[in-house]
């Protein structure tokens, strides 16, 4: 599996831009209020990492580790601190902070950030310039916790086992209105979001913001870490490579045929364009998923079995893991899926039919309209600089025998198999149509939900839309 | 009451431009996230209205009537469409499009600007600019109203006598997630928000957008159509003044002598920036308001004789009533009361505590924080441009029998009459402390709840806070 993010280029393409603007996306606004910028933004930032890839947002990747030679010091300062719990989501967001994935955030928001992201969903610069921010990243606290707080201006941040894990500064407390944040970010207050039953309901009736500083790089010791690039890791990754372009492919789904023709065709694309070295970023989302979603050990799995099989080429592609918790919040949180893949050096991103959708939670419809996800990322705020690719329809060529994209003068030849179709096949160890998956890849998932019957015996969780 | 608005300056004085920017509000945003620009704006447009004025959003004023000599082929033709009917709140919104309030929108939202409202409470224009849009100004049809548009390109907007009052072309007919919307817009979904339930819950479940064409100004037949000054024609009256600053004062509410002595204040500081002669434009709202609001008719009349009262200087104010009703919708509206009257020429807004704020429809609190609309609007994105004064706290000073600035070193001195208890005094026909409205203003609004007495002879509207 290492070798997935460690594959080389054969022939290494020269630098070189191309500036081709992308062809027009099917999907662009009646009212055409969208501006396209190419790799060419009008907005300039000074770079640090690197004058071939897209700059991060804000001009500079903001990484919040101390540094080595003050480790102790710091440390022996948190104990003298008073200190916060953080749960398995909160030791998430500490991780996607700490690396600079929400670039130019310096730490848990502060009110006018959080105001700014509900809104706006996006932040206004000292310097007048706009970044995309639409998930709140947010530390709450309860009343008790605030107590002990008191007056102090830092705390410490703990893990479960009392171990300081960052140091939050110049600290602000302020209301966690937590109805105003549900509905806000994902157009809803239906009891059953799974995000907001994991880490909001229970949570406390205060957000504490302030300046992060994290001890040592969050790890998570499950056999994957090697996996979890950071953006600057992921930014010399592609300057090792020669990347003229980079694709970001967001999924937290295995990954069949469709999605594989998918990808490689948008290689095809970037290079029509011009681009000499386009390299994709398949990149798993690693954090909190509901429960009926595959986890991230099994998907892994399943994507070395993809690579391995040849069906993406491992030279052109970087396989790596997005450590964010997942909030299913649709147009809202695609726009944190993108704009945090600028920050690891993405000007590509391919979007889907309802990104980051689920079902109602009480209604018999999808929360989200399918195309409001792809709609609202073309028109963001703070994400003109990045270049929005659809996602092209694929489904199972009876005619092939293979995945082919959609051609509606004969619907008649094509076999949608959603993702409840597939988990249902897996579940019950039948093959998918020749074609589908990888076999490699199919076994995973049918051993993944023959492992949930063995340990479990009992109650399947109910199949989801793809 | 005309004299009002027709009143002049005795000393007119000499058009002349202050660069000086205000001094910094209390709640600047703790990262600074905030420029503000005085009336030199980095973004400069070619204006058609004035060059002393602040320009209209996207450098023009929207007028959206059809030319006269058009009249009779557009009517002719308007006949022919596919019928609308309006509602009563659907026509003051037609009022408010046609006229330019919302400038640079030229009709009803299309579904790109419906998500851009929704999500970043702004739109992107063709030239990259940014104008804040806060409020969607949707038309909503039913499936059966869907059903007769057809094919239909346009179609003819008419009032409840089926009398056509405007053409919509080039529609777009798309979904009416009404609790999105309401999320979204609102910050809650409970059940009893005004706006909800007078028009979007029994609204249709489509909206349709377009170009909107106006064929006569939108006239109400209440006495009152000589106050409703379009934005062009208040332009006009503040040129006719010399007005080098324009301050906003968006009010729902009786007049009292805090509010006065607001007013007052901010024309005193806004001369000692520098400005030769600031007007105020005194603008009540004149679209829907909740039940328990005091009525438009009896508000004009409180406000007459405050005028007449010399509470204010009319000759340094402007009263005219804003066409746009009312969605107490907190944060998210007072964008909205802003932005409108930068189309009016006011570069200067005053900000209270809680604006368009209101009770939880159901908890014993206020649905917003009192800071966040000020916070809020001084961050928003298209707002830029406008400067925002916040409201002095003004409290009645016991000391001195009269309404004064409340001064933190002797609160026991001040006594804090909230709406509540002035409308309960008005209702029982009580005086309130003398001082603190003018007695000619008090007395309008004790006719008014003895009107409401002797024509409902019922149940009393609840008090609700100011």
């Amino acid at each position: 599996m290492a070798a997935m993010a460690s594959l080389y280029l054969k022939n290494p393409a020269p630098l070189s831009h191309s500036f081709t603007k992308p062809t027009k996306t099917h999907f662009a606004p009646p009212l055409k209020l969208r501006l396209r910028h190419g790799p060419a933004s009008k907005t300039r930032y000074p770079t640090r990492i690197s004058a071939s890839l897209i700059n991060p947002d804000g001009g500079k990747l903001i990484e919040l580790f101390v540094e080595k030679s003050e480790k102790d010091s710091k440390t022996e300062k948190a104990l003298g601190l008073p200190k916060i719990k953080l749960s398995k989501t909160d030791l998430q967001w500490v991780h996607v902070l700490s690396e600079g994935w929400a670039s130019p955030l310096k730490g848990f928001m502060r009110e006018s950030e959080f105001l700014q992201t509900l809104h706006f969903n996006s932040l206004r610069l000292d310097n007048g310039s706009v970044v995309n921010m639409s998930v709140p990243i947010v530390l709450a606290i309860d009343d008790a916790q605030k107590g002990r707080v008191g007056s102090s201006t830092s705390v410490a941040l703990v893990d479960d086992e009392d171990k300081v894990v960052a140091i939050l500064s110049d600290i602000e407390i302020y209301k966690h209105n937590k109805e105003e944040r549900i509905a806000r970010t994902w157009g809803t207050t239906a009891p059953g979001l799974p995000y907001v039953e994991e880490a909001i309901s229970c949570a406390g009736n205060w957000l504490i913001g302030g300046d992060l500083e994290v001890l040592e790089p969050i790890k998570y010791n499950d056999g994957l870490d090697h996996f979890r690039l950071s953006p600057a890791q992921l930014r010399n990754e592609f300057e090792k490579r020669n990347a003229d372009a980079v694709f970001a492919f967001q999924l937290r789904n295995p990954v069949h045929n469709g999605h594989a023709l998918l990808m490689t065709d948008t290689r095809r694309r970037l290079l029509e364009m011009g681009y000499k070295n386009p390299v994709l970023l398949l990149h798993p989302l690693g954090g909190y998923t509901k429960a009926d979603d595959v986890p991230l050990i099994w998907r892994m799995r399943q994507h070395e079995k993809v690579l391995e099989d040849g069906v993406l080429d491992p030279e052109t592609t970087v396989v790596s893991i997005f450590p964010s918790p997942m909030h299913y919040a649709g147009p809202t949180e695609v726009q944190w899926h993108a704009k945090a893949r600028i920050n690891a050096g993405a000007n590509f991103y391919i979007v889907g039919r309802d990104p980051a959708g689920m079902s109602h939670p009480l209604e018999k419809r999808d929360l989200y309209d399918a195309d409001h996800g792809k709609k609202v990322l073309s028109m963001a705020p703070g994400l003109e600089r990045l270049n929005i690719l659809p996602f092209k329809v694929a489904a199972y060529d009876l005619t092939q025998s293979k995945m082919a994209f959609f051609d509606p003068s004969r619907p008649q030849d094509f076999l949608f198999i959603s993702g409840t179709k597939m988990r249902t096949l897996a579940k019950n160890k039948e093959n998918p149509p020749d074609g589908f998956m990888c076999p490699g890849g199919w076994k995973v998932l049918v051993e993944y939900y023959d492992s949930l019957n063995l340990v479990e015996n009992a109650k399947m969780p109910e199949p989801v839309p793809a």
